[in-house]
């Protein structure tokens, strides 16, 4: 309701919500059909309502068309069946630009059409701890412009029983029951309302939630996930649809480390099947009736899932940014994520101990392949500290973030969707190309860059011209020289963390 | 006539020589046409004779068959033409492998089906220096492995004017005439002769002649080359075919660095129809009758060749030895050198200051992308030294050749052509994993990769199984530690510079 302007109108890409009264019997979850057609003109969508607890109905539904809509319900209870209403939907915001889509093949724009590039950071269990902790968790992700938030919706429970060993309950549980006693047929609404309005915290402040909707981090602790039945599965992922998906910023991604099961000993084990993820797959394309990005990710040692129609682009995990990427964008032909390249961090685990620069090695290295990743951090500030930002949020001690955001800044001036690498311009290792055509050329060296400061600028198709060149400091986040140049090979003074942006003038 | 028998019989792949007495009037280059055809069953081949000066007229053959071939010569010298012989081809010498062909469409074998793992370096001038330095060249070929050698027929000229001044004048020069006054049309057969006799001595040792034909390092020094007329280059090739041809170790490299041009005032520009070379290319395919592998060779940033019918494989010169090097392979389906990835050394430009550790580096990732690369070192070893190995030959002084030659030893292990990236098992900069299936992992990795001893071994559809796994260090070339292990994650203990290859044994 917090989006809605008054009872009759809403703002384009809003929230439209009914709340109705109805039965509390039985199981409400179960029993109850509830089902609304909107119509706007020639065109209708249908959604599905879904019970909120105390005999309360809702139906919530996100207009993407200015104009007048009309609605009516259907359902298998009586005085919820054959309502009708209408509401007036009006421009958006200014700050709004709708939902995120695949754009240009290979990259994601808002459907106003406003490019997005994503700076994905990773908060898997932000969303149940107390409030003032997760203040300070929204301020961090927006201070370092994090776009982009990977989350679980079931709790998440980490250990190694050693030197990491964080596992807070929730205040209450996704599922009626109790700790491996849940009944995976009745919600508890309030483990849902919790999450929806961290949702709609990230919404406000322009951020995307990439909602994890199976993950295996319950090590028998709650029995949660790994109990569930497939037709289980379907249920949950049918109330979750009707309650998220009229928020703009949501994604699903079907699973975290989807191919990994734990053992009864703790043993990580790769097991492909341990879901039927085409399923799930297909059963959201075909119930999100507004097609958020769908994903599914694996671990490294993994396989990285396979083509299928309800993929809209490739969430993977790996150290490998750059090659792989770049092969991936190739064989799926869809925009390429790689959602954890291993966090920041100083725990003893290789997947949290990378520095901050090779943080921000690998991060520039998915861009420089035309891709996109998600940044991490796993700082252990004291002995006694259970709170890692990777899963609880908090302040963000890394040193990658600022230099991460300043990073997004040279990208967003660039046309980044209408980039791709240079492979001739590029070392293959300390240094980076990636360019508009003859249009503007983009560069990331390394220190350990041989020729540093010699490059060759316009194609050698002879194309000549005048080039405005900038030279960024990436480490220390400023622009370092400014200067005009004659294409051809040139010298240039740069730091030993150089972003050179050379951008075609005349001829 | 060095590896003729006798003069009825000649080893398969040997060479076959029938000398003539002719005209000495005219030009006999020009004037006299000469060819015989070899006979052998129901095959033939037509192979050119040449003339080699003092009225004496040489046709060579290079036989692949073994028994009784005979041969009937053609010509427009009445006693020339229509002279009869024979001889008996016997079986080659064991270390006689026959000239080189592509093979499994990425490699190279020899005609006997013998693997051939290019491990290339350069002397582009070596050929006319004296004696005592050609010695010390051949000896260092030869104890490092190196088995292709880039260099160049015509003279070779280089001085920045400055710190390096290195232009020695060959004892002859291959045409009549004088600096900047050859007659094209006039060759000078001792220049051939002595280029012959080093082709020769390579051969001997089971070294390749990777010949280059034309090349721009002349800077209007002595006028050859660049003053040559399209037809004029045809004849030069057709001569040289007819001499050269017959010599199994002989590769074509069209020219070095065929894009650049150099201007009066010694401005090097890309000028990429400096000659037809796609005219020459198909020339060569059309006239040497022992199809020897063609290549011609951009500078990093010109433009690499594109495919071609008479392209036998790619020859490219870059830093980029990876990921371009992979995209090379794809695109043209070829196997590819990267002939040129900068050298070891010290002069102050920058294609000869590259550090060991670079050079080791470069050309393992080379490896690690499933293609071939050529090394080469310009140490300038005191300041009165004019001789740089990459020109003039001599003692290496390099890091990195003997870490080569371990390099090599590794991969000629191992079924190399059967090989292939695995990005998954890469990180992409720091980790490299090439694969032959599930049978044998090899990894390459530098001091910076960051997981060092872990890895993860089998393929991730569950293969298990056990691996027999050595562990060598790739800096200090030596087996570092040997075991066993089952598949799965494991932790190795690593050198810094660590090459890792792991044999499946069983399931």
């Amino acid at each position: 309701m917090d989006t809605m302007q008054n009872e009759n109108q809403v703002r384009r890409w809003d929230m439209y919500e009914i709340s109705l009264e109805g039965p509390q019997t039985g199981n409400p979850f179960k029993d109850v059909q509830l089902r609304a057609r909107f119509e706007l003109e020639n065109s209708s969508v249908e959604v599905k309502g879904f019970y909120d607890g105390r005999g309360v109905y809702k139906i919530r539904f996100m207009p993407d068309r200015e104009g007048k809509w009309s609605y009516q319900t259907l359902s298998n209870v009586g005085n919820l069946d054959g309502l009708n209403g209408g509401f007036i939907c009006t421009p958006p915001e200014k700050s709004n630009h709708g939902p995120i889509h695949v754009h240009k093949q290979h990259h994601f724009s808002y459907a106003d059409g406003t490019p997005f590039f994503v700076m994905g950071t990773t908060a898997y269990a932000w969303t149940y701890r107390p409030e003032e902790i997760r203040e300070r968790t929204l301020d961090s992700f927006s201070r370092y412009g994090f776009n982009k938030i990977r989350m679980l919706f079931f709790p998440k429970h980490y250990g190694d029983g050693q030197y990491i060993d964080v596992s807070y309950d929730p205040p209450v549980f996704p599922f009626r029951g109790e700790k491996n006693n849940f009944d995976f047929q009745y919600f508890n609404v309030q483990y849902f309302q919790n999450f929806e309005k961290r949702v709609a915290e990230l919404r406000d402040r322009g951020i995307e939630a990439d909602v994890i909707l199976f993950h295996f981090y319950d090590f028998e602790h709650w029995g949660i996930d790994a109990g569930m039945s497939a037709e289980e599965d379907l249920f949950y992922l049918d109330y979750l649809i009707a309650r998220l998906a009229a928020y703009r910023n949501v994604w699903w991604s079907l699973a975290n480390e989807y191919d990994l099961l734990v053992e009864g000993n703790r043993q990580l084990r790769v097991v492909l099947d341990r879901k039927d993820w085409d399923a799930i797959g297909r059963y959201i394309k075909a119930n999100d009736p507004y097609s958020h990005p769908r994903s599914v990710h694996n671990v490294p040692f993994g396989v990285i899932y396979p083509d299928a129609p309800w993929l809209t682009h490739v969430s993977y995990q790996h150290p490998n940014t750059y090659s792989l990427l770049m092969e991936l964008k190739r064989s799926f032909d869809k925009p390429v994520i790689n959602d954890e390249y291993q966090y920041e961090g100083n725990v003893p685990q290789n997947w949290g101990n990378a520095s901050p620069e090779l943080e921000l090695t690998r991060h520039w290295m998915a861009a420089m392949a035309g891709g996109y990743a998600t940044h991490g951090e796993a700082y252990r500030i004291d002995d006694n500290s259970k709170d890692i930002f990777w899963s609880y949020g908090g302040d963000m001690h890394g040193q990658s973030p600022r230099r991460l955001k300043f990073m997004k800044q040279i990208l967003e001036s660039c046309p980044y969707q209408d980039m791709e690498p240079d492979l001739q311009k590029s070392e293959g290792r300390d240094r980076f190309c990636l360019r508009k055509g003859a249009e503007l050329y983009l560069y990331f060296q390394t220190p350990a860059c041989k020729d540093k400061g010699n490059l060759f600028l316009g194609l050698p198709e002879g194309d000549g011209g005048q080039f405005d060149i900038e030279v960024y400091d990436a480490w220390n986040c400023w622009l370092h020289t400014r200067l005009s140049s004659q294409a051809g090979v040139i010298g240039l003074d740069v730091p030993p963390w150089a972003v050179i942006k050379a951008v075609h003038t005349k001829n």
